[in-house]
């Protein structure tokens, strides 16, 4: 039998050796473990990048998948690192909120204190590789996650930032831009089912199902695969074009 | 034993999820998944430099590999997905001429129309998770290709962009530019396999067999990797240096 | 049982399909291959660059790892591709310099001269794809490294860079700097065990154990993760904000 997936999410880029290194941690661990790059692009120290990473992909992956989060700006401070268990997944991170934006509920969660299950040599900088990755690797190889340290209460709150509603509609934000340069908003189709535009820095943008809805070149909003409201440009790069950036708002109205 | 690889290329790049999450999808189908990427960078919505990819790599991959190849402007709108056999290998890919180019003859096709073997929810922009993972995934788990859809007869035509002769010398133009600044043509050795000379922008260049017999910096032609004729600068970038760009001329000369 | 990982290190970018390729060589060969990435965007020609990233990674991959390291600005020239071996992993790289900065010393060493393992093929530019990947995986899949070819026992000479000491202080230079913009340089703990400072370009940084001993936005010397000195602003980007690049002179002070 395969064991569960190992799903890595970082800022650490593909530029450098970090990656390959902690998987080369974990294969020491767990020689079968099946590793898996959610994404290692996320702007850097960014949290919330990697939160909403984790709350749009994590039902996609198989139940028991392993998703091992190193977004951590707090590295080698007092910050925890913590195990937390959804019903159906396991997920390792820093107590920073990068699992806050979750949709499944936290049902179990622990911090990682047992320093014996660490590599010897405890680095400033780099625990994905001395803490992170051994004890995804051991966890792969069948650790009880009891082992891993006391249970967590209280671990670091981190609400999804839902938009805000008036007389004059409903009020988002973009949350990223992604490769293509569609611009990922926080809103969701409840927020646009009856509303017949979308603004964005006073312009005006139909409201579709499908790309091919619109001509090559010409803008639209639409459901994107992240099941939020994205703005695009058919065959095109909006994000460019319109020079949008995470944290500009976006409006919904009739 | 080892399923077959499933070998992935797209425009998807790596700064976001998407490929990522198609991983966990077909995990999910197939826990045993032998995943290769082939390359995510293409140039987005660049049909035919996925083509090129796929003509000049698939031979290197073990026989029954199968390729996701998702290059798809057309996502959402009513172009088919089709399955492709040649040989050897198998493939997945919008019926947009990505296959078109492939040097192995296309022995059955089919379209993809049984929509339960998709993903349960469909989304309008991203169908290589909604609709290639999952059937990638059944594929490598043992699901028979007749079950995907009926066969496909008139699948789009899209022929590689060959040369043309006349009493000056041998007409091509570059394909791609690659990270070294490589820029890698149409010509083929039987082109230029009694030419003297390599004529770019106005610039000569010598057509030599290695890298070496040129000096460090210095410009010239040569067969490269994938077969086709090249311009490069040893330990140096020609794209940059020359301002190369995909489709610009090049011609070889007596 | 799991075959030992083969770890890829190259030059060759995620934007063509040059690492995918080599992929697929391999698992023709080994279909069970364990294929990690240690890092791809590796400057290109950059022998150094790689050299440094094995003199740091190889200890965190398990026993019995085979190292496939592809900078090869030789490439199609008479230079030797060589086998090696340390007391627990194996290594394939050109003879030019990129295992000389390996921690563990080489007990073995083999010139690649057996023709008959390699692509039957072989191009001028990319033997990443026709001898490296076809060996890697004919030793993954049990062959003896006797067949491989002869000894070599001159292997080409690459001293890692020692900083020089004065009366002044020590006197060494940066190496790299990673995608967070941390300037690693080559002073060891012991260069600046009992130094108070840390000077770069006339600034002097103060030398920190974490990032979090400094305010956000602020610069300071720790030790990082790959056991060397590097120059970092917490949350922020040294490299940027200092114009740092790989030679340039740092020294640490009293």
């Amino acid at each position: 039998m395969s064991p569960n997936p190992i799903v890595l999410l970082s800022d650490f880029g593909l530029r450098d050796s970090y990656v390959g290194v902690m998987k080369g941690v974990i294969l020491g661990f767990q020689p079968k473990a099946v590793i898996v790059d959610l994404c290692h692009e996320l702007p850097p120290q960014d949290v919330d990048a990697a939160a909403f990473s984790l709350r749009v992909s994590t039902r996609y992956f198989p139940k028991g998948s392993l998703f091992v989060c190193v977004v951590d700006p707090g590295v080698g401070s007092r910050r925890r690192i913590i195990w937390a268990r959804t019903a159906g997944q396991q997920f390792l991170a820093p107590d920073n909120g990068s699992l806050g934006w979750l949709k499944d509920p936290v049902l179990e969660c622990r911090s990682l204190e047992n320093s014996g299950l660490w590599l010897p040599e405890l680095s400033a900088t780099f625990h994905g590789r001395d803490i992170f990755a051994p004890v995804a690797g051991r966890l792969a190889a069948g650790l009880k996650p009891e082992r891993l340290g006391p249970e967590a209460a209280d671990i670091q709150d981190n609400p999804f930032p839902q938009p805000r509603s008036d007389a004059k509609g409903v009020h988002g934000s973009l949350l990223l831009i992604d490769r293509f340069g569609n611009a990922v908003t926080n809103l969701s189709p409840s927020h646009v089912a009856s509303r017949g535009m979308v603004v964005f820095k006073g312009r005006r943008l139909p409201l579709r199902h499908h790309y091919t809805e619109v001509q090559p070149g010409e803008a639209l909003a639409l459901i994107g695969s992240s099941g939020y409201l994205e703005l695009s440009i058919r065959n095109g790069d909006f994000g460019r074009a319109c020079k949008a950036r995470p944290g500009d708002p976006v409006h919904a109205r009739d």
